[in-house]
């Protein structure tokens, strides 16, 4: 998918909403386990239910992993259910030397149709050029992360500018703000206008909104631009809302809540 | 597997070799493609061929995950074949918020029954500590890579001391040198005595031997402990060594000439 494309969307839908797929067979509802494929038809319904208020889907690859082959069928079945109209995140966090981030790109862009894919940045340029070498694929790098060991490596200093910001002045060289993102979590909305100096027009994938206790304002505020440049990734809150036979239904009402106060802010 | 399990196998072998499964298959001997599954069948014929010689193997993931469904159960028969009294590492390169990084864990450690994983540190300690809860099985953190890009933002310099050195000074808390092993490339052995004053009794998964250019005396001179404290990986020099029907025995043959020289390292 184009960066225009996506904008369109975001126009269209008046959302900047992404849906991570967090999937866990622990936390679906009872009555799902009976189906053949119960993560599947899980993500079929949520899908089914989110897609007005969703641009973009985020499958969390460990959560199909954890289940070897069947759980790889379900994530290839999940995305190719996904409408081509719809942005698609492998939240996958790869990264290797060129020949195997090669492969991953074949696994994720190829085998998989997805449009991006989270890469950690820590091994270099060469861990993440092979992925940019694919024509309207995205690679969304790991710049300031949700968690508390966020803190461990991403805000050491060196030559005055801490870690993070270090990954986005070199990064940024690699690719442009056509076949790049980057992670900035909603739980630390302060770095935001810093990091917009630095990369004003690069989409951001904003995880942490709701279970981690990020601020949707906070977030708009520092950190939107002409184009929107977010995507707020919502999981638990979404996929979770409800465990009986309704989830769905919920899972839409929590998608809307959020799409609502997204068009709010879309036309200030 | 325990330290001491790995150590013991070492003075046995009389070798620190891992071999590496980076199993392509445009690559393997053209006659395996009329086999049902021709990457296991190539990995099984080189793991018969070499075990003598090799105290850990080292299937890439993303080798297989490039194929899928298919890859995935290419890989957990190889998993499955490997002899139990060998340590086996998914080179995977994993690491994400914690109720991710434990999925994860159980995809390579529950799932698969390998006894470790390569993790990238970039999201810091609740990305990793979730591997560390599995008894007797292993986290080995990225620490200075064998690729050109490792230059990127490893050696950083934060308070007088390049990143990957802060990476070894922090994570060493989090576990011990019995579940938790480091990866220092064999392209810069200039690097490892200073490594081994803040990590004395850690393993080192070394790759780059080889195809990447390091030198085995070299990163031996430096890196070597009382404990052996090496696992040196060799990928494409030998499973790559010979395209012909006679790829098994070509492989073998690069391996004992390794084995051989780490014999003659280890009994100096």
């Amino acid at each position: 998918m184009t960066k225009q494309e996506l904008i369109d969307q975001i126009k269209e839908k008046e959302s900047f909403l992404c849906v991570g797929l967090d999937t866990d067979i622990n936390k679906i509802p009872k009555h799902l386990l009976e189906e053949e494929d119960p993560i599947f038809e899980f993500n079929k319904q949520i899908i089914d239910a989110t897609k007005d208020f969703a641009v973009a889907y985020k499958p969390n690859i460990a959560f199909y992993e954890a289940h070897g082959v069947s759980g790889w069928e379900s994530l290839e079945k999940t995305i190719d259910y996904i409408p081509n109209d719809i942005f698609t995140i492998s939240d996958a966090k790869r990264g290797d030397i060129g020949n195997t981030s090669s492969m991953y790109a074949r696994a994720f862009f190829e085998n998989m149709n997805f449009d991006s894919i989270t890469v950690a940045p820590y091994m270099g340029s060469d861990s993440v050029k092979p992925f940019l070498e694919f024509k309207d694929k995205w690679v969304i790098l790991l710049a300031v992360t949700s968690n508390e060991g966020g803190k461990d490596f991403q805000f050491l200093s060196s030559k005055d500018q801490p870690l993070y910001e270090h990954v986005l002045t070199t990064s940024k060289q690699w690719g442009s703000d056509e076949n790049m993102m980057y992670v900035v979590g909603a739980t630390r909305p302060e770095y935001l206008q810093s990091i917009r100096k630095i990369i004003p027009n690069h989409f951001l994938l904003v995880p942490g909104i709701g279970a981690q206790g990020g601020n949707l304002q906070e977030v708009c505020k520092h950190g939107m631009n002409e184009d929107c440049g977010l995507l707020i990734n919502s999981s638990r809150g979404i996929i979770y809302a409800d465990n009986s036979e309704n989830f769905a239904e919920s899972a839409r009402s929590e998608a809307e809540k959020l799409q609502k106060q997204m068009s709010t802010i879309l036309n200030k």
